[in-house]
């Protein structure tokens, strides 16, 4: 396989060993009213909480993330998801910052979900799990946040789905922000977004193992998972970066049987796929692709009037060859910031990694976050935290 | 449904009725040298032979397309998947040229393919079908030109894997054509594309209904080749004209089950990809989406040998919004026809309907084609037919 070199750097040092931590707290009550309980929250921490607990910045995973967004576990060959963003000296520095990740309600990797059991059947929630939504996922984590005693955090920061989370953290909690900084996102998903979620939802659906949620006590459907995975993948990377990675190369023939691989991008595909069975719950898929399709951060409302009420200063990060979101989203959202007078700064980063852009082009999201939490956090020191609204250096 | 205004006028009188012919033949050989007979073509023909047999025009169709172009069938509603494009006084004028359309090879439409009986075992083909290729398809096309005792076609014409069959006919038949039309087009799959198409046949070969492709005597792979096709929907479309067809346009609820359609854009690939089960075989899907990736008109040569020997007039047509088979496939097909001296037009239409667009562009096709096809016919005329390499008014 011809492999493009990988731009992940490590721009500083790694965090070490970590462990994965859980807080449960009796009950949330959703958007839509309904109430759900006991939830527990798969959560990791990196660095220092300050005195002042001025100095925590949120990670908010995507839609196959997890808590562990840094440092190695025991036992672990790979580092979290954005290791090469977080740790000593690099972008989220953890010898100044306390680096909270949590997985999302509705996850798979310890928080609960579909896949967690029911205290009033005492069996796993399968489609008996509410229909949870973005905010309900920030509404978890704002429970997290108030158990680290935290009133403000210096950022809330994710890319993909974990933009959303930013956007709806903008909404809900304004006044608990100092800055935000939403990458490769959007503020509600486009037809084409929505249509590429339900057929990775109709290929789980479509596979006969699903027994319409209930395969906890036997097979989960893998194959309509490990579908619905490649298509995604194929929208996590640009039509570039798979000529650039694969181009028409021929696989090494295992069999000769019908329909086997013959590209090495098939192989790829369908490596992914299965691999990605071993780690994901179907259930999981179905119900945070739906939320990401209800998400609408102006809640069918004019730009207008959206972000009136914040005072965080945003960053807004996108990438060139991002199809899945392409630039014209973040633009969206710079729109709106704008028109409701808050301080935005705007970047598109020239890759052409596609979507995955957000978890390799490291030296220029390093770059561009590193100096603008600096400035967030000196200007938080010397005015004590207080006038920061539409302050300027 | 928020709809968009359907720019496919009818540029010219309809057909009439028409009826689907076929033509048999005892054996083909293949292009690694296997033999499959007997193989039966569908085909249908709009206008008249004239007695030179030389205003002979092969259409070629698309992935899920057939023999019937235009025209209805006795007791249709709806006319064939070309047939604003062919007719008295549309662009392919049966008033002057003798059109013809026939299924593929490997097809499900009345032509050879796995779901026909295999004489060697007096079953359906399924897997025993040998994997045909683009150039396969080709070579039944020529029997049928032959069977005509037309020695020299006016024009092939073909968008989408249409399109791959054009370039296949101007390699393999250089002589037998004074022009060609592919539309929308591409000399050979980028990773992306192969990715698509590999996604869609793991779909229908999850489906536990597709036995191995030995389905003919129980239920269909229905719920994989759903999916495939809605994968494919997506690609046929753009995100502007998604986005103007559907919005976020919420569906009126018919069931509050979860995970049934929320928005209008599911629904209506739910209705797309149920309504193609019922009239595709899903092995054809398997064979045909795998000889379009394994199709390469350059053979894996320079760009600079392909095309040496064509003599025909080339009209190259590409969409602005196709991200399916993106401009700058059409254009590698124009470059290699200029650095072989083949004398070529080239027009990208500004058109926002994505892939779709050649299905839809009616009026800026009609314009293109109808002037170039004029141009051609009478070169002939004039010439008699000798001559033409290189000539030019």
């Amino acid at each position: 396989m011809t492999t493009s070199p990988i731009r992940v750097e490590s721009l500083g040092e790694r965090i070490g060993i970590v462990q994965t931590k859980y807080f449960t707290f009796d009950e949330l009550i959703l958007e839509d009213g309904e109430k759900l309980g006991p939830v527990t929250v798969a959560y990791e921490t990196y660095g220092q909480l300050d005195s002042n607990r001025a100095n925590a910045v949120l990670i908010l995973h995507a839609l196959s993330g997890d808590s562990h967004a840094a440092g190695l576990h025991e036992g672990d060959k790979d580092p979290g998801w954005w290791d090469s963003m977080i740790g000593p000296g690099k972008a989220f520095d953890t010898d100044k910052y306390f680096v909270i990740c949590s997985n999302v309600l509705g996850g798979c990797k310890g928080t609960t979900g579909p896949s967690s059991i029911n205290p009033k059947s005492g069996k796993r929630y399968a489609l008996d799990f509410p229909q949870i939504t973005i905010g309900d996922m920030v509404e978890c984590q704002k429970k997290l946040i108030d158990h680290f005693g935290i009133d403000r955090l210096l950022s809330v920061v994710g890319g993909s789905m974990g933009g959303m989370q930013v956007l709806s953290w903008l909404s809900k909690y304004p006044d608990k922000i100092r800055s935000a900084i939403p990458i490769a996102t959007t503020a509600k998903h486009s037809p084409q977004q929505i249509a590429l979620n339900e057929t990775g939802r109709q290929a789980i659906m479509a596979d006969i193992d699903w027994r319409s949620g209930d395969y906890y006590e036997s097979n989960p459907p893998a194959k309509g998972l490990s579908v619905a995975r490649m298509i995604g993948h194929i929208t996590y990377m640009s039509d570039v970066s798979m000529a650039e990675k694969f181009g028409r190369q021929k696989k090494a023939n295992e069999s000769k049987a019908k329909f086997n691989p013959d590209f090495e991008v098939e192989g790829y595909l369908r490596y992914r796929g299965d691999s990605f069975v071993r780690r994901f719950d179907a259930n999981t898929y179905l119900y945070i692709t739906k939320a990401m399709d209800l998400f609408d951060a102006f809640s069918g409302n004019p730009v207008d009037d959206a972000f009136q009420n914040v005072s965080a200063k945003i960053l807004v990060i996108s990438f060139k060859s991002d199809w899945l979101y392409p630039t014209y989203q973040s633009q969206e959202i710079v729109r709106a910031c704008k028109i409701a007078g808050v301080e935005t700064t705007y970047c598109e980063v020239n890759s052409t990694y596609g979507h995955d852009a957000f978890l390799l082009e490291i030296a220029e999201e390093t770059h561009l976050i590193e100096h603008f939490l600096k400035k967030v956090f000196y200007e938080y020191e010397v005015t004590g935290g207080y006038g920061l609204r539409r302050y300027s250096f």
